[in-house]
């Protein structure tokens, strides 16, 4: 059901089940490795490629998943997932082998909300029983797909992020396929594109940052329902510099949200040992740490209403170097222990 | 609702109100000219480069249609959007400026069919009163981006189809949005990757045809329809040796679809002329096709019942040097223009 402008309102509750994650060895090395459920110390995860290697990534988080869940891959309807690669060869080739409908999605890093929200829907609308949502990102096919190759050895500028290996998937059931309780989709906000001029491609904070404030404005508006209601509002990936920047928007409005508001790109990494600059980034991020971290704590009764929203910098390569600046997209979607 | 394996029956018959199409000069010079809303002569659409042209290609589809429906933008809930190009940059750029909530989508040349059910099951849901589902590709811009620069005239292999310059867009409503009738979306089978090996990238056809078998005979089984049901079963980009295959695989399991199907890279082009090879490709193919084409022989029931499926090919660039075969992906959805 449509609400307020932008928002659909989920009538029949789709259940997130499961979910899984895995993360490369950078990852490891930061506050939230023990979260993980599994993580590879070979930055190859045993390919010749780091393209292959972000599609086996892909695939053993999506494997692990279905271990996790006791769940056969022939039972998925259909699966949503993106990454970050060109033509999403990550996703393309992992998703091959396991012979499941696909709808390949790019959003930039804001995919793993654009694929939960559709993952979601299928199942509320009774499109589907089973849906899968996932997505990956690699630092180094990322590195030389969207900046230089990593031999080319570039200092970085202070305000740019790191693009996260990892890959998160989860599993979207409706409400009563088991006993279990919570976590329990109820809105979602997908965004729309903000673009206020930003051209730093080394600034993606700051180019996303007014997308999320628009998305999360535009979903308290359309629900009626003020931002201390959620016990997070979890963005990825602001990461340092974009999450002030959003605190400082939301400051504006006379809405203070700095207790509240949790940024998957600064949780991952720690600058102070591990050189990240403004944190983590990259549509693996959110993916993993939604997956690893904050829906443990859904389903361990640590949170209970929370508000994910991913961002997504909508450029390329080609386009900044045509003079084009940086448009930000941020799609929400609100996870909810408690069905009203 | 889910029917068979991986159909979904569309419960509300979600009506397509209306379609926009536009091409550029080759296709001007083609056998359907006459049937597209709009075009150009000039390559660059007025900018300054193929990409930027590209994004203009779909904004000026997109503001066609919503001429034609006398419709607001402001009015639209939700587009699905997705092109060829690297980021999706023809369609982030677009839609920016058009200030509408935004999934991105990338499927390669199946994209449109990818969209066209997404917007459809959405109003089918509910979730939405008014979508757009659209699509482009360009020339120029895909075959620096794929093969070659065009400064370097490579010549092409016999089996080589040629990127369409086209875009297409459709705005789908509720059934009961307006007084007239037809042009219902009634079932959607979303596809799985088929990889029969391939690995000839100047072989598309080969490399999709076994998708759209595999989604058009599963599409069948799951609603229990002959193939004959159809008034045609519309493929997007076969071209001319990718359809050959289609109906010899077909045909190989006692099944004669050679009178109603019909394959939109076939028709675009003339290749005595044209020197065309196997046809036109490209997301906006079939987009344009279906939309300045088919749609119009639906609403003048000259068809009833079509079959609409859209191929694509799930490698990149890299993928390929790096050994890769051609994953192929088919989505069909059934457009009738009468809802038992």
């Amino acid at each position: 059901m449509k609400v307020g402008n932008q928002t659909i309102k989920f009538k029949n509750s789709p259940k997130i089940f499961e979910t899984s994650s895995i993360v490369g060895p950078k990852e490891m090395q930061g506050p939230l490795a023990s979260h993980f459920d599994m993580h590879n110390d070979d930055i190859f995860f045993g390919e010749k490629t780091f393209e292959k290697a972000e599609s086996r990534l892909m695939s053993d988080c999506i494997n692990n998943l279905f271990t996790k869940a006791s769940m056969d891959a022939s039972r998925i309807d259909y699966i949503f997932a993106g990454d970050l690669l060109n033509q999403c060869i990550a996703s393309g080739f992992c998703i091959r082998d396991l012979n499941i409908p696909f709808f390949g999605l790019y959003g930039a890093c804001s995919t793993f909300v654009e694929s939960l929200i559709l993952a979601s829907s299928f199942i509320d609308a009774e499109f589907a029983n089973k849906t899968v949502a996932a997505t990956s990102s690699h630092f180094c096919s990322a590195e030389r797909q969207f900046r230089m190759p990593l031999e080319h050895g570039n200092q970085k500028s202070p305000t740019a992020q790191c693009t996260v290996t990892a890959s998160g998937a989860a599993l979207i059931v409706p409400k009563d396929y088991s006993t279990t309780t919570g976590a329990y989709a109820t809105y979602a906000t997908p965004g729309k594109i903000i673009d206020l001029g930003i051209s730093d491609i080394m600034n993606m904070g700051a180019a996303m940052a007014p997308a999320a404030f628009s998305t999360v404005m535009t979903h308290l508006e359309d629900t009626g329902r003020k931002a201390d209601y959620y016990d997070a509002i979890i963005t990825g990936d602001l990461g340092v510099l974009g999450s002030e920047i959003l605190i400082d928007l939301f400051s504006k409005e006379g809405i203070d949200i700095s207790l509240i508001h949790k940024d998957c790109g600064k949780l991952i990494y720690d600058d102070s040992t591990q050189d990240t600059h403004c944190g983590g980034s990259g549509c693996g991020c959110i993916a993993s740490v939604f997956s690893g971290y904050f829906y443990k704590l859904l389903k361990q009764g640590k949170l209970n209403k929370v508000l994910v929203v991913a961002t997504g910098a909508l450029m390329s390569p080609l386009s900044s170097l045509q003079g084009e600046s940086v448009p930000g997209i941020a799609h929400a979607i609100s996870i909810e222990n408690e069905v009203v």
